[in-house]
């Protein structure tokens, strides 16, 4: 990646790039990096400040980690998204621990965490920024805990589908993620979400065309 | 509450408050109300912005519910505590509902999310306070979620039981095992079978009055 289109990028990223001066420019795009990861790399193990990483191709997968090894995925970055849990010296009030795993092969841009906290302080639209995109990943997170927790929706979703497609006989459902919420009974939100995540673990595919089931036999266990 | 009390309540809570405008300062003390709750009353039920509340006396619970009515407690906040995620105009990034009861009979100080939202458009100190304050509570709610996914059931009643009556500075729990379970995010029946455990170890007695702790030391070994 050349400089055009790293300041190409980071412009694209930064929604207060064209505000900075040009010294700032300058010196955050010596504190970013072209970095790839291999497939299974661990990129961000809780300790030191890694940086903000922006997702170019690929995917990672942020994680918690108990004390003998059970794992829980609080979500997947994929191109186009950034990871800001990592920048622990941008973020005081993040006291947790998290990980990040390569998934799949990736090419990311690591900007500087130091950088971006000097340029933070002087520039409060930067501080904003980084707590605002933290803090979107609460509601991800706590998304996540209901599903843990409280263990309904994805079953029921997951058996909502099954029962559509028998129904039809084909492998695609043409409903509104409105229209199946209504059926089920929960919120336009909550079932577009579920699908993203079942898109993401590869059994569905959701498209313009309708919901496309690729993988009955691992939702059906999701259904039991 | 007279104003000059207000005013002093207001400029130890907020640390931007003396580099407000007299005018600023005029309407936030307009939007502020001086409330008290009664024990076990909802404050805030996760739909409209109820706005920011500051603790004066008493306990309030903050939590997720279930659409079936489960209940997981995220936090407690005491005297000189503040609650920024009932303030939900002011946090957009938050798209999760919580609830909010009151433990024990409160007196709080609820400052209007529309006054405070309009401040923090023009004052960015004010803004990133808001975003820091919520995102604190993001690290308190990921220790809750890797106690609950993470830690044995034994060692988590243990620590809830030395909790509560370091709390109430007695030895004996008054709650029902179906409270301690909501407390605990789990279900009566694995309380009520830890605790019967627990007793014919000898750690506790239980009774119709309630839970009397008998062994101080190993519970708090088993704590550990």
């Amino acid at each position: 990646m050349n400089d055009a289109e790293l300041r190409d990028l980071l412009a694209r990223t930064f929604p207060f790039w064209e505000r900075m001066s040009e010294a700032d420019k300058d010196t955050f795009c010596r504190s970013s990096f072209d970095v790839k990861f291999k497939k299974g790399a661990t990129i961000h193990d809780g300790n030191e400040c890694t940086g903000i990483i922006i997702v170019r191709t690929g995917c990672l997968r942020l994680y918690i980690l108990s004390d003998e090894g059970k794992e829980i995925t609080l979500y997947r970055l994929f191109p186009g998204d950034m990871c800001m849990l990592s920048a622990s010296c941008v973020l005081n009030a993040i006291t947790f621990d998290v990980f990040v795993d390569c998934e799949e092969s990736s090419q990311c841009i690591v900007v500087g965490g130091c950088a971006y906290e000097s340029l933070s302080e002087r520039m409060s639209e930067a501080k904003i920024f980084a707590l605002e995109v933290a803090l979107s990943r609460f509601s991800d997170v706590m998304w996540i805990m209901q599903q843990i927790l409280f263990m309904k929706m994805d079953k029921r979703l997951a058996i909502f589908l099954l029962d559509e497609v028998a129904k039809s006989g084909g492998d695609t459902i043409t409903l509104t993620h409105e229209q199946i919420a209504k059926y089920m009974g929960s919120a336009r939100e909550v079932v577009s979400r579920m699908l993203k995540t079942f898109a993401s673990d590869g059994l569905v595919e959701v498209s313009r065309k309708g919901i496309r089931i690729l993988d009955k036999k691992r939702l059906r266990d999701l259904s039991l």
